[in-house]
């Protein structure tokens, strides 16, 4: 296949707020200068996708979707050095230039050369994606349920070829968010206590994180009784269901932890009421919350008394990891088979499926839906 | 004057929320063991006394006012050992045991032995103070808009008598609040970026504070010019006064820091738009801000975006200033005439006068309104 030709292939859309998603004919065009055409070989289903369909306020449409994924490049432009064709890769919706003051300082992953893109285009703010001859916007910096896509270089990761498909498309969101949010945004210590809000794929890799750093009790919060099992694999030592008391989820992690509290806890689930009760679910002057759910609201009503108390709430995307340096490392574990990632594969689809994955989701036994081209 | 003796006295009294400010005969019991007996010398008028006048959900009436001021003891009870009869003293609304797992982390000022009280009783959930035969609630740990109070005696820090009484009742809440923020919760680096949003005694603080840690921007947002000048005493380097541009605050913050927002920022005001608009102002993935204004809304709104990008808020306490250890040293600068404290005093009433002191606050010459005994 030629790599100045226009790809023929097909793509999850959403046509716009509220309608659905159908899967149908894109045209992908050749890789600009810095850009990468990429062969999606497996991707997966993260919760802001879903919320990406019920429209974002920054979304455009049509929008093809989807941003967990891992594939090989089928052709590079004219002045990519770091892959080449047949090599493997993950897409990441941050780059990291290692020279902009953000990257030197050390102390975030928000690149200010390569940043968070919220207009669904390529850098040089058009697309390589159409439809009917219409331009396509994509979700962050790609498109990963579609067969073939088009990334700016500077957002990706290679990773060795060996990995499993499955495993590399859930670290290239949602697990790394909770495992970098607990590793690198709240630096958990030693000895500390935790507590995680919402036991999907993020609060499973919180949990994670939270367990390599040598947290000593790690309580998981989640109404799905399912979760209790999957909490565990990963290192959780105290599950709390709120189903399952007269007392609040609140009260009931006070109640694992002296009255006081928790050192940390991680709002991984976006419902905006768990904000100010995972703040004050930590230790009064001392704790720290990593926010890093991202619901549809972008005003939420926030319980100011809760952080007044001397405690430190910080937000956090993609859990602070930076693209390459921090995520090779966490590729490498994956590689090692050091995460038991196998815990969050419940489903697979062929992409033509992709509204089951929807469905799948509803039900308490399923975490990950993968996605296979 | 005997020391086991009732004392009958002058204090602002508010019989309910809304019901305003009046001065009247009250009765002070003796202090108990851990207690003292204050006669008041000079007190000052606090935002957070407007407030409760206005009536926090957690204050109880009739409620006798006041809390920050400079006194001397009257009496001592009998397992008093810190201070006796004659001595200085500024009473604090949290004290510092040294032993607890707060005081002991050497993270939070916030003393879990003795701790902030919104009960508006002292620590055995009884009251000194009386009027008509009816308890006295007291705003946090004392009242100090009375010829003579009882607080105990973890609650209390000796100064020197040498002291300005005007300057030591200024450090006893707001000008250390602020002070505190950027120098203790914050811990602003040198050559940084700073913006304080609100100059009132809390905000120059802030401001006295950044300066004397080595920031070199410091930016003071307020719609009141005249604190063009007092911001300038304390250290402002930049002055935004948004009623004079079209453009926002926020904006505005933004060209006086390349785009990118300062490193740190001060919310300082309590009027819950400001929350987000602290957080926005600050740089991505960096930025820290420190809320120590405290409105009357429990549940305020808060743009999550803000926060999500990276940025850290920690509310705070008294400025994160710990009652014996911290605040000796703001007393010490105090007593040196190290801070322009003189700019901060605009206005002086006698007790009896004290509802023209809120009049003295609408007018905008007035930071400052001092109490005289």
């Amino acid at each position: 296949m030629s790599t100045k030709q226009v790809i023929t292939c097909k793509a999850a859309i959403c046509w716009g707020s509220g309608k659905g998603v159908t899967v149908e004919e894109i045209e992908v065009d050749p890789p600009k200068a810095t850009e990468i055409r990429v062969k999606m070989l497996c991707a997966s289903i993260c919760h802001t996708d879903i919320t990406s369909i019920q429209g974002y306020q920054y979304n455009k449409f049509p929008l093809a979707l989807g941003h967990e994924g891992v594939g090989v490049v089928e052709s590079v432009g004219d002045s990519v050095k770091n892959v080449k064709e047949g090599d493997m890769i993950i897409p990441t919706y941050i780059g990291e230039c290692k020279e902009c003051e953000n990257c030197i300082s050390g102390e975030t992953n928000l690149c200010l050369t390569h940043p968070l893109r919220l207009s669904g285009l390529m850098s040089d703010n058009t697309s390589r994606m159409s439809i009917q001859g219409q331009r396509l916007y994509h979700v962050l910096s790609c498109a990963t349920w579609s067969e073939y896509m088009v990334i700016d270089a500077n957002y990706i990761l290679k990773v060795d070829p060996n990995i499993d498909l499955a495993h590399a498309s859930f670290i290239s969101c949602g697990f790394t968010t909770g495992f970098g949010a607990a590793w690198k945004e709240a630096k958990v210590k030693k000895g500390s206590s935790v507590a995680v809000f919402g036991l999907g794929a993020v609060g499973l890799g919180a949990i994670s994180g939270a367990k390599m750093v040598g947290a000593t009790k790690i309580i998981g919060i989640d109404k799905n009784e399912m979760r209790r099992e999957k909490g565990e694999a990963f290192g959780m030592t105290h599950f709390i269901n709120p189903s399952d008391s007269n007392k609040s989820a609140l009260e009931l992690v006070k109640e694992l932890s002296d009255g006081m509290g928790v050192d940390y806890s991680f709002e991984c689930t976006g419902a905006p009421p768990l904000l100010t009760i995972s703040v004050e679910a930590t230790k009064m002057g001392r704790g720290k919350t990593i926010a890093i759910g991202a619901g549809l609201e972008p005003i939420v009503p926030f319980g100011y008394l809760s952080i007044l108390l001397g405690r430190t709430l910080k937000g956090s995307i993609f859990g602070g990891i930076r693209a390459t340096s921090d995520l090779s490392i966490i590729a490498d574990k994956c590689l090692k088979e050091e995460f038991p990632l196998e815990e969050l594969f419940t489903h697979e689809i062929p992409l033509i499926d992709i509204n089951k994955a929807f469905e799948f989701l509803k039900q308490p036994d399923c975490v990950k839906v993968v996605v296979k081209m």
